[in-house]
């Protein structure tokens, strides 16, 4: 993989608490001048199947912004590249949700959309759930669903979820159980 | 879902073929004025798990710039959102790897950041290989190689594809097969 955009200069162009634009000038992989324009995230996005004794995960339905309609997720957040992902997971699904877990699994590490951002993600599944107060974001409005795992594998199947996150989190503890040796 | 972001004024913060950026003031959910940055993509995302006779399927590898680091993915694209998306995904596989497929079938449609971004994904899978020749666009300098799928599978599952379009087709892939009635 030689071939690649190389960088001859960087300005910002547009910057908040949660992400910086950068507008490049670049030389293209077959040698043309070119430009490229990177969204830099300033956090880790976290993600995490909280399953509870009667094989039920707990959804969260918030309206999001940027699609401008209702979307049916996993508890989720942002967390600082310098805080330990768990810690950070722990704290969104204590915030959403009022849940605290005694076992948390990382399932994967993912790149959410890398011809444009450099937005990395880490999923969790959490068991052993005990329920107290929940403490949403003052940013956040937030319903919150329980449902068998068989049924959110379902949502997903049929398109009732399409966030990216949720997605593959719950296809991956849907393939965890399914390739289990017994 | 009642409690949500009121949108009061709108600029364009950044813009490029790819990207428009939209500086919002808000009205948070709790009522207090804020700001909210969103990405707008002008493309539809689409990517495509080609299988082949032998139940191998093709993977791209390439840089990405805004990660600073090669990516092994399934062949994917940016599909104008007036194109229809399985027209798009095969023309970017056959761009990607001279690839032509017989049997397209749609697997799922996602939102991949929608905490910042609107970007939407729609995913195939494709059987009935032709080999031709490829035509990768002057930004692409790509290497193609063919793994059987399992292997592709275990790929995701020890984190040696990342890449979150890859990893929610060829597990949704996985998924039908150990789903599907005998």
């Amino acid at each position: 993989m030689d071939g690649r955009f190389g960088r001859n200069s960087r300005r910002v162009a547009y910057e908040n608490p949660w992400i910086t634009v950068w507008h490049d000038e670049v030389t293209r992989p077959d040698g043309n001048p070119g430009i490229y324009g990177v969204v830099h995230f300033a956090n880790r996005a976290v993600g995490v199947v909280a399953i509870d004794h009667d094989d039920r995960i707990v959804l969260v339905g918030q309206h999001r912004y940027p699609l401008e309609h209702e979307s049916w997720e996993i508890p989720e957040g942002g967390v600082a590249v310098d805080e330990d992902p768990v810690v950070g997971a722990q704290r969104e699904l204590r915030e959403e949700t009022g849940l605290t877990a005694t076992t948390w699994h990382e399932l994967c590490r993912l790149e959410m959309s890398n011809s444009v951002t450099d937005e990395t993600a880490v999923l969790f599944v959490a068991t052993g759930l005990t329920t107290g107060a929940s403490d949403p974001e003052p940013t956040e409005s937030i319903e919150v669903r329980w449902v068998p795992f068989d049924e959110a594998l379902a949502m997903i199947l049929d398109g009732r979820i399409t966030d990216a996150l949720s997605v593959v989190a719950i296809q991956r503890v849907a393939l965890d159980r399914l390739t289990a040796r017994p």
